[in-house]
């Protein structure tokens, strides 16, 4: 196991230097989470590939997708933003939620987008277009063009359908969440989402919600079978905090596993070479830590020997932060602990040798 | 009564060659008239102020204003669209409308400026922001901040309440509209709006629909007042077709009687210098002149004698031209047409020395 090194500081310094000869680095995944890590990451390297689900079902983005038979716009414009350099006013503006009236609930850069959509004539297009208007540094795509939704197969055996019912289902250890699938479970990813992948120095999983942020993605034949034939180190970021829907009472290690499930592997060699745990989670205010405890959600154990056994490179770092009420990755933290990672794997794995200039 | 010569196309050509240099020209109105006008315009002077109407209380605009309790925004985006020179994309865009679900009839630039206007928690702002985005030439400026609205009193005495309600009525030749009044009838007109009407060098009066888009604005006696106190010519354009619900039957003469009469004078003198009619009406083609005959809306006479005899300069050109189904007057000719008679009246009118370099 890894700690935060100042040999890595360093490096990442000299990284820093020159972001737009960074790594190519393909991040998947959803959610908050996802958009946290880029809003680092593009400090340290501008050749970025966002790659998102469209299993989204509520709120304003659900409305939409039923209304307007588009695609899932909110995790999209949530990873758009994040990589956007936009003046103050342009960012609130995106993300401005309409209180009143037939518009109440609707985000207004989700709005831009279902427009753009309708416009354009394709959600991929709509993409490009409103990522070009806010400027932003690398590229956000879906992860697909198809309508799809993923279900939830619990331990006793009931399937719960729809993204949002199963984040929103009421938490019940005794009743674990045992596998995602998707429909159609043939469904096609976007090319260029495997290109990407393919063409990546670091693939980055997570973080953000296990069961329908992560793992939508890789129940795509054409993006788990990219990671696996991938010669990039590939790194999953572990959630701060346990989320009561899907991964109560989860540590570090279970995460992987449920990973490892859905991409049907019994070993980590060959799909993923590194895990990032937060370290200071029990380090948090007790009052905050006791509210979030009363919604079944608490600190994830790092569980190191386990990650190690599983032959795993195992990154501590502490990067959760307050910010308000909430619990969170500290952007930064987490992007420099991300690129420190890749450093490390990237040299353990690599057998080529490493382009000039690139993860030196 | 002049027609459009050489002499004028040369001074207009002379014009064109310095347009940001060219007179400051205030454009008073609102609705789809406006806006052809002022993509006209552009060329000619960088200095246009439009002030428009916010009486509008129907279609997207109206579920807005009934919806967030904000200004109407439909003309205003209108005529920020018009003084824009945006990509085709950013066009179509500002201007799609949704077709289904919660958000049917819902104008995108409008929800634009809905959010703008939360986020800046003020209409103007959100307009000047929205300026900004489309780096449009010129300004645009709502007459007022305040909530108004409109009532007609017809010749029967009946009263019809609501911008829209009025613009719908059942065309009534024997039952016309008498008076417009606004609701308060003592609201303040933006402090911008008399001070561009103050440095004016031309004041523009329409095209646009008589009762509901010119003479609202004329009811702020904030507004009248400027125009009354100017020296700047002061010109009317009259309309091509006259409007089932509002100017059915109207002569040129009677629309400019009508503006007389909402700002209190028995003449024109001090107030309208010169009156824009368009000469090529009945020469459009038969078809759609029968098919608008069935609305009841026909080419509106040209009635030189009864304008001249009021002691108006009137201008006639051949303006109108047909656009798919509709008739409306041609952007470019109607503006050429507009700064030809802006330089005729100013030289009548003007006591003191030209400024150098306008309206030379």
């Amino acid at each position: 196991m890894k700690h935060f090194t100042d040999t890595l500081q360093q490096r990442l310094a000299n990284q820093l230097a020159r972001p737009e000869y960074g790594p190519e680095t393909v991040v998947i995944g959803g959610g908050t989470g996802l958009s946290t890590m880029l809003r680092g990451l593009k400090r340290y390297t501008h050749n970025l590939t966002a790659i998102v689900t469209v299993a989204d079902n509520g709120g304003s983005s659900g409305m939409l997708r039923e209304d307007l038979r588009m695609l899932p716009p909110g995790d999209i414009r949530n990873c758009i933003l994040a990589l956007a350099e936009t003046e103050p006013l342009m960012n609130e503006l995106i993300r401005y939620r309409f209180a009143d009236g037939r518009l109440k609930g609707q985000n207004f850069g989700n709005l831009f987008l279902a427009a753009l959509t309708s416009v354009t004539g394709n959600f991929y297009e709509a993409v490009c277009a409103f990522s070009q208007v806010l400027a932003i540094t690398g590229r956000v795509l879906p992860v697909s063009l198809q309508d799809i939704q993923i279900s939830a197969r619990l331990a006793d055996g009931t399937v719960i359908r729809g993204e949002s019912s199963i984040g929103e289902r009421v938490p019940d250890q005794s009743n674990e969440i045992r596998e995602i699938r998707m429909e159609p479970d043939d469904a096609e990813p976007m090319e260029e989402a495997v290109q990407a992948i393919d063409d990546a120095h670091v693939i980055v999983l997570g973080p953000g919600s296990l069961y329908t942020s992560v793992i939508p993605n890789l129940l795509f034949p054409g993006i788990r079978n990219a990671i696996l034939r991938s010669n990039a180190p590939c790194i999953y970021v572990c959630n701060v905090m346990t989320q009561p829907a899907e991964t109560c009472g989860y540590d570090a290690w279970r995460h992987v596993e449920a990973l490892l499930r859905h991409v049907g592997r019994s070993e980590t060699a060959g799909f993923l070479d590194c895990c990032i745990v937060n370290s200071n989670g029990p380090d948090l205010s007790a009052p905050l830590l006791a509210r979030y405890a009363t919604e079944q959600s608490d600190p994830v154990g790092m569980a190191i020997q386990k990650l190690e056994q599983a032959g795993l490179e195992v990154v501590a770092a502490p990067m959760a932060v307050e910010d308000g009420d909430k619990i969170r990755h500290d952007s930064d933290l987490l992007a420099r602990t991300v690129m420190a990672a890749a450093v490390e794997c990237g040299r353990a794995r690599r057998e080529e040798p490493v382009p000039d200039g690139v993860l030196a």
